[in-house]
């Protein structure tokens, strides 16, 4: 799958991670994605919900927002 | 900061869209990374907790299942 595995070592150094295991890193990359893949679907039905093919800006933030 | 925009872009097809506006791709990868850092911080606590300063890959699930 699609993200690249690097940038997340730094966001965990930015996060207070003085060190962390290669695993750990994957699995963060891993969650973080399908996280991302479930959003996109939220996202997706939302700009269908409002009778438009194009996701907007505003599907991605309700998305995130947990509400559905 | 760090993560880049076009995974997002293939992720987003990968979940249904069709269309989706630059700004919305770009709003799905900030709501993404700003997860991730939650994250990290979480797991970085965990990994505190359980008494370690390296970050393991348990650390990152059990912060996955919104427990803490």
């Amino acid at each position: 799958m699609p993200l690249p595995i690097l940038p997340f070592e730094k966001i965990a150094k930015n996060a207070g991670a003085r060190r962390m295991g290669k695993d750990a890193v994957e699995e963060l990359r891993d969650v973080v994605e399908e996280y991302g893949f479930s959003l996109a679907q939220k996202a997706v039905k939302l700009g269908e919900h409002a009778g438009r093919r194009t996701v907007k800006e505003e599907d991605v933030e309700l998305a995130s927002k947990g509400i559905v």
